[in-house]
């Protein structure tokens, strides 16, 4: 496994919830977006540097499970892995918790995408050395 | 296969998009969560009806495929079916594409839950009957 | 007053609302826009033409009164109009109605920003003719 | 001027902003409300504990200036204060900024009502001590 292992927090708001009472199933993914930025971070994929050469972190695939839900107020913890890395994609793995529940897991895929051409690029070697 | 398919349509929005220039992964979702609410009341699961009785669908799972990137002003078309039924738990499967191409490949899994208990609830016969 | 008047419609969906059991204000936002992107177009700036110009309408203020709540299952109707137009910024303003009662009055000042400069435009004269 | 400031910290992320390359106006209002939340738990209105008691802070009205514009990345700084307290609503103020510079200015109107009945109610005694 990767020693890399990114971790952020998020309390639920108002515009997390919808009128079931609970976390809609969008707001997961946004915190989950935010984990990922800091893990590709710490992996050496910086999106605003990217993004000022026209590289773009492009999600490919994403699996999820919703297994408890969320509720206002909560403070949930988003712990973000490096998954395989492949010659142009690579996987992240998240789980979200909320003191010993897993309320989410995710599987996300991830490739870099050169725009406005829109072509995908080969992954850094130094990502390909830290996949697992 | 199931006869009852339902397609709905969306112009991309500003919101819709982000500055990679296409629009965001979050933002399909949203528009598969209101084809998906659509289908729903055609299969007999009308939201505002249910949630009167506390009755809420839940997503419990979703995997989708993001294959190629919608930009703003396109006119993309959504189509949902209903796949498998089991007791307590159905798939619901999506395309959506943008005139012959295939932009975004989505399913998922949804159970009826009674709230505030919590409760998942078997499903009515009528959409076992109904499911492939 | 201008003769030009744009009507959208939308209905509420579950990831409109809250967990106070009523549409979130920034999802009336939301719906604005919608409406406001084809009052533009009627007007003459098409976001999608102007965007590869690297043309941008920018929202600069928005004043929004939420009188009534929404919920789940409404059919709600946006009404926008041109309002005054000046040199460099215009005036947009909303009725968001379901069936006789207001819910949403909403003014919005608009500028066009040439990016990535950010440099603001005057605006074409064909809308300024088209003021109030 | 109120002894109570809330001070909260947002980084810019990719679903922040849309295809103009700069912050969406939603986003704004989204960070605006994670400060206001805060704020209101500092003022003793906590939003965990009055859903609990079916009391719920409602927006009703927002006037927000959008002065200069965010971008992917950036660091923001949402200061929060009370203003103006009536016998059933309050004003809150938001600076947003960047390092010097201010890119957003808003002030919001609350109220808090009691659900389902939809029920304004007498703030509490305690606040209207604090306000502006």
């Amino acid at each position: 496994m990767s020693e890399i292992c990114r971790v952020t927090e998020e309390e639920v708001m108002f515009f997390d919830t919808d009128c079931g009472g609970v976390v809609h199933n969008l707001a997961y993914l946004r915190m989950i977006e935010t984990c990922r930025t800091h893990l590709a971070k710490d992996l050496g994929l910086d999106m605003v540097g990217m993004a000022v050469e026209g590289l773009f972190p492009v999600l490919t695939r994403t699996e999820i499970d919703y297994r408890r839900p969320g509720k206002l107020g909560d403070r949930l913890r988003i712990e973000g892995r490096l998954g395989k890395v492949e010659r142009v994609r690579f996987w992240c793995h998240f789980v979200m918790t909320r003191g010993d529940e897993v309320l989410v897991e995710a599987k996300q895929i991830l490739a870099l995408v050169k725009m406005p051409e829109g072509k995908v690029q080969r992954l850094p070697a130094a990502l390909r050395t830290l996949g697992n």
